[in-house]
């Protein structure tokens, strides 16, 4: 199989190259593309260098079965023909198609057949926070339809890309030399911060990426009348987005069903034994392909309601690694 | 006035010595109370030198009026006989005495009438979780009753401390130079992180913490039917606590209606101007006296719900000043 990555020298692109290795994804021939200022830089893929080409409107994806992308949302739009003209099937990490209707929004562990049906050949990669509460709630929902679900992220830098970790480290330097430190990449210094403000604003004063959760979450369950409310929070950690979540189940759902449903749960681990202090924290789940489940209970507000925190790696299962197994998915189950 | 206060050497205690000046209290004697360790220690009020003396079973509160205290709840138990039996009225920090009938839980722009009856002469100083989250929730439970809270923290180190506030930093300085960070104050490595407990836990798997934030607000709201579901997170910032938080109203509150009740409430400042990435953040608030209330708009999962973003200096509004303006409300309001 001939695969390429779009986007190969950003944070999501480095990243599919591991995890196309750490999978053991069947590849033929890796092709690897970015911007004109990264073209011609090296990298080595199951020790063969390849030399990263400028994304062009050319022929270079005749033969390509798979192109992951990750390269933004304008980038998508206007290389979306140039990629799939041939027949590749265009795994997309960028938000430009994820809401259009006949492009599929997937997370394997939720709705993996949704991926049979790609008129455009593109099928839309979630937005991170998304990927990692719809695996967590699937299982509830299985037990007791989701009505209702509130949720308060605490996402790190990583989410903005590489040079985003970068400025965070060099703040904590400056500071610890007693100098102001840069701020660039986020609109306010982000070391000892948090910024409650994750994209750009809406009208209803929800961000962008607040509405992401809204919709997409919608769209991956299935579940139109199952609303999401929001708080999207960026906090100085480095790799992996924590999630507080509130959900209104039809009926009450004991904590021990719960429980048992989220062990029992494709691509979700449960930590949670406050005795001994264990429960997800990023730190320790950055780098890891599951989500993590803990700090199970009741809503003490609600008979019906449920909480728990959830952590996932948001370059692994919120981008690159839910990418690769949407193509893995496929080759399992598609005739 | 004679005041002293109890535990001078921490955190709080050191807050107190800056808010009774800022403040401009009037005091005529201060005295300095500290545990053996922290006795002899010198600090300058209005330019006058005090020395810390150790808090002991004798008869040195006698001419006292106001003693605030912060040196844990086990000593504020084992000293309350010895602090207050020559009529010294307490301002107690600590848990010890919040939930005892008896003594009454003051946030003064919420509840001041309730420190005119202290049968014990002990009034307690709410948590800080609790405190910011009260001065917010009064205005908008004036216009329409709350029937529920979610609640989602994001903590500072401070609050564990002025040590912890110290091995914070220093956990960035050994990593910036590539050492293993020293874990002593924290259960985890807190720099880069976040840790999703607060306090112990409890049967109901929720921590004391989070208890606190349930049983408090009633408390202080004099609303037993106002029920609190709040999840406390350690986040690595230095200081002034983060809350996301969720209401649903007994009818629907408009978003004008809710900014213009924050507004015109006492010791709320609101800073909510999405356009111009204009929000309450931590960095910022550090060191500042009023809560700020911020991302005000309707909740999407619920017509009655709304939600917004509060931050507050945890050892300000959240400790030392919130006392100091207990015994300012007295002195102001005390026939």
């Amino acid at each position: 199989m001939n695969v390429a990555i779009v986007g190969a020298s950003g944070a999501v692109g480095q990243e599919f190259l591991r995890v196309l290795d750490e999978q053991n994804f069947p590849i033929d021939e890796l092709l690897l593309f970015g911007s004109k200022r990264s073209a011609g830089r090296k990298y080595t893929f199951k020790g063969k260098e390849i030399t990263v080409k400028e994304l062009q409107h050319n022929d270079d994806f005749k033969g390509v079965d798979i192109a992951f992308t990750s390269a933004g949302a304008s980038t998508s739009k206007e290389f979306a023909e140039t990629i799939t003209k041939y027949g590749a099937l265009m795994i997309d990490n960028s938000s430009a198609f994820r809401m259009d209707a006949d492009v599929p929004l997937v997370v394997p562990e939720v709705n993996g057949a949704d991926a049979l049906n790609t008129p455009r050949n593109i099928i839309a990669n979630p937005n991170c926070t998304t990927i990692q509460m719809v695996v967590a709630l699937k299982p509830l929902h299985d037990l007791a339809k989701i009505r209702r679900v509130h949720v308060a992220t605490y996402q790190a830098a990583s989410g903005a890309g590489a040079t985003a970790m970068d400025e965070l480290v060099e703040q904590y330097r400056e500071i610890g030399e007693g100098k102001q430190p840069t701020v660039e990449k986020f609109a306010y210094q982000l070391a000892y911060n948090v910024i409650p403000q994750i994209d750009v604003f809406t009208d209803n004063g929800y961000t962008k990426e607040e509405m992401k959760m809204f919709h997409e979450t919608k769209k991956i369950m299935h579940a139109a009348d199952l609303d999401v409310s929001a708080m999207c929070v960026r906090i100085p950690v480095m790799r992996a987005h924590s999630e507080a979540i509130w959900v209104e189940t039809e009926r009450p759902v004991s904590v021990d069903e719960a429980r048992k449903a989220f062990a029992a749960a494709e691509g979700v681990v449960v930590v949670d034994n406050p005795a001994e202090k264990e429960y997800p924290m990023p730190l320790f789940v950055a780098g890891k392909d599951p989500v993590y489940v803990g700090r199970i209970r009741k809503d003490l507000t609600n008979e019906c309601g449920l909480t728990f925190w959830v952590v996932g790696d948001q370059i692994k299962k919120g981008a690159a690694l839910n990418a690769v197994q949407i193509a893995q998915w496929l080759l399992r189950n598609k005739k």
